[in-house]
């Protein structure tokens, strides 16, 4: 009997969707790189969002918009897990489709880990943002209750990631760093070797 | 043989998840109210995120969280569709919890729909919050990307919402009156009659 060919087949892989504001930035490819080989440095695929990616030259924007959101979202279906930079983006929080990336992987029962490069809690971020005038057209009013939990932004994003086993991982970024500091983001893939094991 | 009595079942009213920052609000729970008295008028069941009716007292305060993002998850999971309200909160974006829910029932393959009372779009207002000066912390710098789709958030969200018929309704709510008008969102409820006919 003829002796059947020997295959090697690697392991594969966890894959780490990377979600986070880093899409908008001029570098986003290059810093997509960045957190890609810290995540393979760790036994880890890293998965960056395709925004910056897709030809969708000669789209209407409507089509352009549903394109990225259909690549987004089967991106997503086909990671392990999340890793999102929950650093404050443009108001008090963090970047909107960040939390609704979030909240989509969660729904799907797959962990979330997520990290910010700023120290101020929600709490402290609203009041400042209060401080400085309410703007036009925003919906915060002084008698609008802030949450006191103690907590890095909303708690429905936080408890994801407390669930998750490590809770949000605060960083000090100096200041302009905020979006390309990378030393939480690399404390984020710790946690996440110790949640999937199967990373080197 | 002896007869069998009759039962009467009443048709299950679907369900809707009504997200958004008026759980912050101090008439929170009328507000509430209103919303769903507005669902039962167009044949659907109103459920309102939890945060202000649980009883918390004497807990601590990340067991208080875990409770509220456990009875929201919860609550999601029990709901047929969601209506969230969209309008700017603390910042250019919506309210971010409001975004994870979106995100949440989107995985789940549920219909999303969501409105804002404002009419400049996500842009526009990026725009502004610019001008405004970018605050210390925040990630938003003169370089970053702004989304230019015309849409009222993030896309991720606005196409979520696209993709179930009807996108995001907008309205100009008088100012201060950007958390408690409901016309937009009753625009909603006559969209959500489209898509499940069995409303009333």
């Amino acid at each position: 009997m003829a002796q059947q060919p020997r295959t090697t087949t690697l392991p594969k892989r966890p894959r780490i969707y990377l979600a986070g504001p880093e899409v908008f930035l001029p570098d986003a490819l290059d810093l997509g790189r960045r957190k890609a080989e810290l995540c393979a440095a760790a036994g880890f695929a890293g998965l960056f969002p395709l925004d910056a990616s897709l030809d969708l030259s000669g789209l209407a924007k409507l089509e352009q918009a549903r394109r990225i959101s259909r690549a987004n979202e089967d991106l997503m279906r086909s990671c392990d897990l999340l890793i999102a930079n929950m650093t404050p983006f443009r108001g008090v929080s963090m970047d909107s489709g960040t939390a609704f990336e979030i909240g989509f992987m969660r729904a799907l029962g797959r962990p979330v880990l997520g990290y910010s490069n700023v120290t101020p809690d929600l709490r402290q971020r609203s009041l400042s943002f209060r401080a400085r005038g309410i703007p036009p057209g925003d919906s915060d009013r002084p008698d609008v209750e802030i949450e006191d939990f103690g907590l890095a932004d909303n708690l429905m994003m936080a408890i994801a990631i407390v669930e998750a086993g490590s809770g949000v991982i605060i960083h000090a970024a100096k200041p302009g760093a905020e979006m390309t500091d990378l030393s939480a983001f690399a404390a984020c893939l710790e946690a996440a070797r110790r949640l999937i094991p199967n990373g080197n």
